[in-house]
């Protein structure tokens, strides 16, 4: 990409300006011969992908039929990721619900854990998990600029935020996503509520709440719900409600039946071609390739693991 | 927002960059007294407000019950939305349906346009309004960086991408905004075959379609539908598909009986107020203000017309 003399020319908020004004945050450069990303992604090399441990893989079974799996991200909030596998393993979600689901926003679920006794091996005040370090995180920049976050790119395949000034990084609310419910003090969400992201990514999330995973598998069976009535989306019915039949860790079911995943590694020579073939849409429907993308628009890519 | 040496820093694609490297298109600068946008829209004075034209305003009826409002934007896509009153005038899509929900993506509806007899008064082959000139258009900066547009911001009340090199301005696929299906070439799609964005905004798909206006309300009849089991989420079978009962412009509607609606002049200072709220959310949930926004978060406010 070029930049333009003033790159960092936008005006104040609620100040007049020429739209003929010549300033830009940057010059998009368009590649015009990028990789098709689907193709990348057939082709990367099984170097390319990693594993997802069946420890960091959550299963939720539904009452109607169908699943959602879940990655979870112990490198970004490792207090609220041992949280979660302790409910789990306690069978605190069998028989919890979808109680809450707002349109553009976010499909909620859980049973309730403030002012109840909960299960063995639950902190029920977490550190915020908002961010990391960032040192010790190998990450892969974008390349564009973000309109939240002074820098972004992916690490350990999840899509972070960062900011090499103030040393942190953070995992982002784009679609599919999950994180923690809490109330109004930072330390009041234990993971046993969560969300998961069903619209625009709400960016304005990150770094205000701890961000434990991700829906790899059945976010339609989340999103495709009727939105509640209620205020925030909740349901203003228990029959609404989308009940779960079971939610237990994949390392906690027979290694015959449970499910097995890989990602493609963001630090991978085919993550980099996928990202600029994202950025450059071509084929024969697209007429002018974008010459960028944000964060929430280069999904990693998933694929059962093969036999 | 403060911008640091080296802004325009981003690494080509695929080149390794240590995350320290202290380089970063902007640095978020969040108001921490920022206005709450709810309240700002609550107390928008009655100039903030533009009324929608009836000729600008397409109300769908479904047979379940329920609708779904558009407000068009002919001075974007002038000949497409042409188009798109003269199907509804003739009764076009009475009896069309929604065909293809895609998850994250788009609602799509319609009856087919290629190699039918259309209506009098739509135009086959329309030129592909992906953009139009930026001259005689009062764009308001959002004062945000963009991953994929040099600028951008809010046009006639309208999310707006725009360059002020090129001189060209265009809609943005946000949420509810409403596109033309169309077939490779970019003169095939007439608008008699619609979509809505459901899902995180495809901004790559700017400038390369053309979007004639946006759904103001009943965006959840469309978005909470099963996802079609077919590629590109087609539905399988007809039984599936979503029937509308009629499609008129508000302006054929009776004066007592048609819809009513008025959406922020977004000249105004009300909106300035609503988009540095947006960007900085408080009140007792937010800890930390984000200091940006993306044009896709900041939703045009629209209302009712008081009576």
């Amino acid at each position: 990409m070029a930049l333009i003399a003033g790159c960092a020319g936008a005006p104040p908020q609620g100040e007049e300006v020429e739209p003929s004004a010549r300033y830009a945050f940057w010059r998009p450069a368009p590649v015009v011969e990028a990789p098709d990303p689907a193709k990348v992604v057939e082709e990367a090399p099984a170097e390319a992908w990693r594993a997802i441990d069946p420890q960091n893989l959550l299963v939720v079974e539904l009452k109607e039929g169908g699943r959602v799996l879940i990655e979870l991200a112990p490198d970004f909030a490792p207090v609220h990721v041992a949280n979660v596998r302790a409910f789990a393993r306690n069978g605190w979600w069998n028989n919890a619900a979808v109680y809450r689901v707002q349109d553009n926003y976010v499909a909620q679920w859980g049973n309730g854990d403030a002012e109840v006794p909960l299960p063995a091996g639950v902190v029920r005040r977490p550190p915020h998990e908002y961010h990391r370090a960032l040192e010790g995180l190998a990450v892969r920049p974008l390349g564009y600029p973000d309109s939240y976050a002074p820098m972004v790119g992916h690490a350990q395949s999840w899509p972070v935020g960062y900011d090499p000034e103030e040393g942190r990084a953070w995992l982002t609310h784009c679609y599919a996503m999950v994180g923690v419910g809490r109330d109004l003090a930072p330390d009041t969400g234990t993971g046993g509520e969560l969300y998961a992201i069903i619209g625009h990514a709400p960016r304005h999330l990150d770094l205000n709440i701890a961000l434990i995973g991700r829906v790899i598998e059945g976010i339609g069976l989340l999103s495709a719900r009727p939105r509640g009535t209620e205020a925030l989306g909740f349901y203003k019915e228990a029959k609404d409600h989308v009940p779960f039949a079971r939610v237990r860790l994949a390392s906690d079911i027979p290694e015959g039946e449970r499910p097995s995943y890989e990602v493609l590694r963001s630090d991978s020579e085919a993550f980099s071609r996928y990202v600029t073939g994202r950025a450059n849409r071509g084929g024969d429907f697209f007429k002018r390739p974008a010459g960028g993308v944000d964060v929430c628009n280069v999904p990693v890519p998933v694929r059962k693991r093969p036999a």
